[in-house]
């Protein structure tokens, strides 16, 4: 394990995060790491991902692990591995020389963590057996993460006010994440004109995220059927007036996540309806980001991004109206159904183990609006956040073809004009913007966005 | 969902196999496919596998779903996806659509579930949800898959006796496995010599499988330290002198495994140490394969690569005395510690889940010997069994410095001669062998395992 080769300064890191959280926090808090699932039988396991938020406090992806934070002290809990298993897992370090690595006060193997949990808060793990444990070991029902109670609601508040900012160290590992990620991006566009299915593409992109050592931080979309929002498969053809869709980001060793969706033309040159689309969601794209400063609401951004579209969608014949009147009605929902973005670092949507707890200013709920409710981020933003913004357009078959959604907006659309789009099936261009003190930074930026830059790459492949 | 587009002679089989079910066992039986585990927040999930035995009788990887077999009749219990799912998953194929095509007799809702279980006879699946359902259903605690009880025990011996020979359907799935892979570890080869690290080996190899639009079977080996037998990381550079093991297998999207190592030399050369000792572990590898045959015992088959191994460690002046002698003290297996190899099918270790019920013939039990308590796979071959045959050398510190083991075999090793081997830390070769009436089939055998084809193929890079 190459585990404590890296990151010299993680024991500097880590003592300044449990520090503040001690600021905001009295109870002694404990975080488990979790165990990897199962694939059909014990012996054939899904790659370990630890809990976020012991990796945050930890800095290292052990495996069946608990750290106990009180009052600015870390102690590691967790077993050294059998003699036995030597033989079949190589030497692994030590808990000593991973404590010490951490940086941590104490060390003590596993047995003895049930001495040390009394009036601790803890947030519920994914894994049955670990959140098990945790109810035994602190001899309570955990609520789950989605809805803390008592001291881990306190517990639950204090880390996100923490994980809501990035540090130095996080932003590094962030950085390394969207440049893998960026390169994995480059070669599938590369790889397009001579494959003949998703899945090629697929590979060519997640085996760049292999080949440095990275896993991915989700499960990839890419796909010519980008209206299906969540298509996990990679079954179809490529045809070459398809519109190609991948929403694709690596996340490092120690979990720090990217996020970036490109559409690219199969081909490498876009029809012309799919460059007036593209170039409308790159317009939003940008004035997004343009948009992004310490104090602005998110919400706005994503008011913004509704309010291109729709003036875009009027400019091309599509819809009809006055652009406020269309957002305020919803009418751009009808194309662009999700919301702008959401929040990233260690999960690719941060922190939704917690429920809206982190994306979610307090006091703050759901919209039940149909344009607004799907918004996973609803804060102002401050320096040292990272958001992704993602605006996108999908003719997605489930909404158009909705009676009452079709009966709402009859007058709104230009449905005859609409259907001379119909190569036009989903975009989505996504990036990772940094908010900084003097606006942003995109994080994402290597990689290439501008319709001819695109067409550009495609047309480039590489053997 | 590209489901149903494939295997058009499936549902004969599926009739086929539980007709033969039929056949073994009265109890009707209720298979559950699983769900998908989440990845430290719930809406970020690992890939879907469906539980084997589902898959045996189902044929298909249905989530969230349960079929219910008697008497030679299917059902399937499934819900449809919800109008707001087609938003995000696109239209998926109903519940009748996929009975249809899986050729069920009746198709219900999962909550028609409760009142078809009187009396059913089940596998324990490995999630817990999952599992938890199955005890509330059949209104009983369900003993774990590796230790079934009563009825259920029942069902495993009769599921044993199915999945251990493979129909021509399942054949016709292994063989796919097997190319796919054959072209992941050829693409390994051919990337080594402009690779810097096991990592990009490893995104080589997986991005042929993800390509073709398949998964792993298991967490690949790509290491230049073969002699962690279990080595799962891939953070080590490539060095010109290294050997590269990697044993990386792909599955279909049904579920049938593959299984293949190959070892060779990073600079397209093995050394005249490396070459040995490969020409030792390929002769055991032939050896084997030459005795596979109806009949034969897999331990056997073992004991004659333990033989060869110890003959030619006996040649090369590291193993002194007599072969026979050495294999009956275990000598071979400071070298060669595990088994000569598995049941190869839905699991890349064939029904594993059910410990040991499935590799041992009844009335057999693991022997407690050194060389021996390793073997996963202890009875006599017969006609449509899937094996592996994976011989070994690996130089393993925790064996080769273990106290008592030194002590035991001081005087049969020579130890300055084998320090002259510090090259060759760990070899394996491993090919799918099916059993056929005349002897065997090797899946595998278009790829090369010759020491000089090996060098051929490292020696002409790809672009
Ligand atoms: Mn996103
Ligand atoms: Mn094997």
């Amino acid at each position: 394990m190459q585990l404590l080769e890296k990151n010299s300064t993680l024991s500097q890191t880590l003592k300044q995060r449990r520090e503040k959280l001690a600021q905001l926090i009295e109870t002694p808090a404990i975080f488990w790491s979790g165990i990897a699932p199962s694939r059909n039988f014990p012996a054939n396991r899904y790659s370990f991902r630890a809990n976020s938020h012991f990796l945050y406090f930890a800095g290292l992806p052990l495996e069946n692990a608990a750290i106990r934070l009180e009052k600015g002290k870390l102690d590691l809990f967790m077993d050294d591995s059998s003699p036995d298993s030597a033989l079949w897992h190589g030497e692994l370090p030590k808990r000593d020389e991973i404590a010490a690595f951490m940086g941590a006060d104490r060390a003590y193997p596993l047995s003895e963590l049930p001495a040390y949990t009394a009036h601790a808060a803890t947030i519920a793990v994914g894994d049955s057996k670990t959140y098990q444990q945790q109810c035994q070991l602190l001899n309570r029902i955990i609520s789950p993460a989605n809805a803390p109670q008592g001291i881990d609601l306190d517990l639950a508040k204090a880390v996100i006010t923490l994980r809501l900012t990035h540090d130095r160290t996080a932003l590094s590992e962030l950085r390394q994440a969207a440049s893998v990620s960026v390169k994995a991006h480059i070669a599938g566009m590369q790889a397009t004109l001579k494959a003949k299915t998703e899945a090629e593409i697929r590979g060519a992109m997640e085996g760049v995220i292999l080949s440095h050592n990275m896993q991915c931080a989700y499960n990839s979309i890419v796909t010519v059927h980008g209206e299906v929002l969540h298509n996990e498969h990679y079954g179809h053809d490529l045809h070459p007036n398809d519109l190609l869709l991948a929403d694709v980001g690596a996340e490092t060793e120690n979990g720090w996540a990217s996020d970036i969706t490109r559409t690219w033309p199969v081909k490498g040159k876009f029809s012309s309806t799919q460059r007036d689309i593209y170039d409308l969601v790159l317009a939003a794209h940008d004035a997004c980001i343009e948009k992004i400063r310490p104090g602005v609401e998110y919400q706005e951004i994503h008011l913004l991004a509704c309010f291109i579209i729709a003036q875009g969608l009027i400019e091309l014949g599509i819809l009809k109206g006055d652009p406020t009147n269309l957002v305020e009605m919803d009418a751009h929902a009808l194309f662009f159904p999700h919301g702008i973005g959401h929040l990233l670092g260690l999960d690719v949507h941060d922190m939704e183990d917690l429920g809206d707890l982190a994306g979610y200013e307090r006091g703050r709920t759901r919209s039940d609006r149909f344009g607004l409710g799907y918004l996973r981020l609803n804060r102002p933003l401050h320096s040292g956040m990272l958001v992704t913004i993602e605006p996108g357009f999908y003719q997605v078959p489930a909404i158009l073809n909705h009676r009452e959604l079709r009966a709402k907006y009859e007058k709104v659309v230009n449905w005859s004009r609409l259907s001379e789009f119909a190569d036009v099936r989903g975009i989505r261009i996504e990036d990772d913007v940094f908010v900084t003190e003097f606006g942003a930074e995109v994080l994402t930026a290597s990689l290439p966005n501008k319709a001819q830059d695109i067409e550009n790459l495609v047309s480039q492949p590489r053997d």
